[in-house]
């Protein structure tokens, strides 16, 4: 059982609008079952909506169509549905009725040009509209049924969900695909496949597939089974060996974020003092970025105190005390300059942990030794015998990319580096 | 001339991504003046990959496709467009040095996985791409050209950018859409365009239209002319009444954001003493995230060199010196303790300027008196008698939304404060 989407609309084709109602239906439509061979968009020019209604009428069980059905001039999706039929457009009584009481009750007459929103091809049928004037139409051209609803996403989803997806979920007969992602950060995505071996291979159900987006690589499980149940049971299996093959690159699934991970990591209580531990930052060439992502966390105050952006090298020196020696000699962006910032940092703060970031982030300041995206990454702890030093483990870091992009992939491996601390595993990068 | 867009992956025809790159390319090839006939996207699966660009080709002039040319097995496209263009595909010797360098540098070989990434079909030529390991490929079959570009939309937008629409555009003879995107920030759409009145009429050429994202309400002004001169002059004319009618409310055009814009105002040197003025920033709920703002910009450093996070109230004492007495008296979200946090640091940067922000992002923490969404923003300078006291600006927002939205626009207000500020006129709300 299989769905084509089509979209119709200027706005689309001329990309003043995104469209999402197609991301919309396609999740509808996976919850019951219904695969998705395509989504079409194609302007309101009806030459060209014939010609994709006919180009997917052969492929799909089901062709769901939105937009093209207001009262304007440019509104042809009912047209173009009536010449691929082969129908004419026949005037529905009833929704005639239901249009000129719509106006009247708003104390207006209908506009003419209202009228031809009660027309559809012979042998169709209307689908009312709750929220709006554009009726949808419940068509069958040869195996496929039609479904044609407004493009207006709030009424096409009421629509939708109302009178689309309960037919479509019968005919499934319980058939459903369910999905989770699985989320990892600091291997590549090639790295990542290579772990998964056979569980990426293309003909497996459940299948994993991967995505790459911001630096985290994501694997996207789909399983496909006749009832729920089985499916909720595979996907858990599926999930589980992909835990088992990446272990602890995995740091969360669906909505979590790396803050996320690492707020909760933080949060559970120390064994001794049932206290939540604390971090504090030292930024350079991230400016704030992770700090920011830290505190994106809601009650984030109670794990996160401080922080300070010492961009230039004077207020490495005077706020956080880094000596110009060690600045001069190894330049800022060093172990040395960032194990200083960090161990220095948390003793100021007095946080259990302290990370702290040096880099190049480019276009300009990059040298032969240190080129663009040269990132120096600490984090201090507490010495065990004497909880007022710290312990420092210090990375340097080589980020592809833009200035945004090794910003952002320079904070989120701070992050990385903490989150293996606090599972007390060794980064395996 | 015109197009047909293709997206290939599994994420979005499941639904779980939304395709905001074929609007992107939409919206590129609007401005110059290449129609697009549709957007199409398929599975990650090599007979519907192959069946989508076969019913293309015939269509249109130029099929531009994203997506499907990653290292992992579920990357196909290259092996589709080799199928339709009867063409094997070939090892491109330059790409794979380009690969194995890529993975050298970052200290690592290369996965046996990404060499399919330097293969393309036999008479195509290979784009290289300077943020990742996926080349694009530019092909010809029959009177169409095909360009095959990354998914990944920041990877796409530069090599499309760079090595596609300069191609394209080169081929447009006559008619052309132009545009161009005015940017303001602080007042509501709808007072937007009230004071925009018959510029904002459906039937003008160039047509202005007003969108919203993250706060920035944008003007689009869309010039369709026969001559590039005409829609240039005619575009210029339209932007000008725009000027005169929101006056200081643009802040910028097209990819100019609020940072760069404050950027090249503090750049601009004093007239006395020749240097850029300076900002530094002490932040509570906004984490970092103005600092972050600041410092997007390359060369950043020349104006912003030092930052606090001061989240916790123990820390407004101990890093900046607000004293205990006034957090305690007027609360931690209060103009008193903004004042108190711009001036402190200012005087401890020593930079010209310094912003401060106080406020309660939610979910939680608000009160009946202080809701969430109360933001206390100040802005301190150089008294003009003694340079070592500060003057301050401060002023309470009640920002709208949700965590995320509360803190996006704090930071854009101080920063705003701040552009007001420099250009010496009043801010209008």
């Amino acid at each position: 059982m299989n769905a084509i989407i089509l979209s119709v609309g200027d706005e689309l084709v001329l990309g003043q609008t995104v469209d999402t109602n197609s991301a919309w239906i396609s999740q509808q439509l996976a919850a019951v079952g219904c695969g998705v061979l395509a989504h079409v968009t194609v302007a309101d020019d009806q030459a060209g909506i014939e010609r994709a209604i006919r180009d997917a009428l052969p492929l799909c069980d089901y062709l769901i169509i939105s937009g093209g059905i207001g009262p304007t001039e440019d509104d042809l999706t009912r047209q173009a549905l009536g010449v691929v039929m082969n129908q004419p457009l026949e005037l529905n009584e009833h929704w005639l009725r239901y249009l000129e009481e719509f106006f009247q009750k708003r104390g207006r007459s209908m506009p003419p040009a209202n009228k031809i929103q009660a027309m559809i091809p012979r042998g169709a049928k209307m689908i009312s509209n709750s929220a709006g004037t554009a009726a949808g139409i419940d068509a069958i051209s040869g195996g496929t049924r039609i479904f044609v609803m407004p493009g207006v996403p709030k009424e096409m989803k009421i629509m939708f969900t109302r009178d689309v997806l309960p037919h479509i979920a019968g005919a499934g007969k319980g058939a459903v695909i369910l999905s989770r992602t699985l989320h990892t950060f600091g291997l590549g995505e090639s790295s990542v496949a290579e772990k998964l071996g056979d569980l990426m291979n293309r003909t497996r159900n459940p299948s994993v597939g991967t995505t790459v987006a911001n630096g985290i690589v994501s694997l996207r499980v789909n399983a496909r089974f006749d009832s729920r149940e089985e499916a909720e049971r595979r996907l858990d299996e599926t999930a589980d060996a992909c835990r088992v093959a990446l272990g602890d690159l995995i740091f969360g699934q669906n909505d979590e974020t790396l803050p996320h991970v690492v707020a909760s990591l933080l949060a559970n209580p120390e064994p001794e003092t049932h206290r939540a531990r604390t971090v504090s930052t030292a930024e350079s060439c991230t400016g704030g970025l992770l700090a920011k992502m830290l505190t994106d966390i809601p009650g984030s105050s109670r794990y996160f105190k401080q922080g300070w952006i010492t961009y230039s090298n004077q207020s490495k020196y005077e706020r956080l005390g880094v000596s110009m020696e060690i600045i001069n000699i190894y330049g800022a962006v060093s172990e040395n300059v960032v194990e200083s910032m960090a161990a220095n940092a948390r003793r100021l703060a007095k946080s259990d942990y302290a990370l702290a970031i040096s880099g190049i982030a480019g276009p300009d300041g990059g040298s032969a030794t240190k080129p663009v995206g040269t990132v120096c990454i600490a984090l201090a702890w507490a010495d065990a015998a004497d909880k007022k030093l710290s312990v420092v483990e210090k990375r340097t870091f080589l980020f592809p990319g833009d200035r945004e992009m090794i910003r952002d992939r320079s904070a989120k491996m701070a992050l990385t580096m903490l989150r293996y601390h606090l599972l007390q595993t060794k980064m395996p990068f």
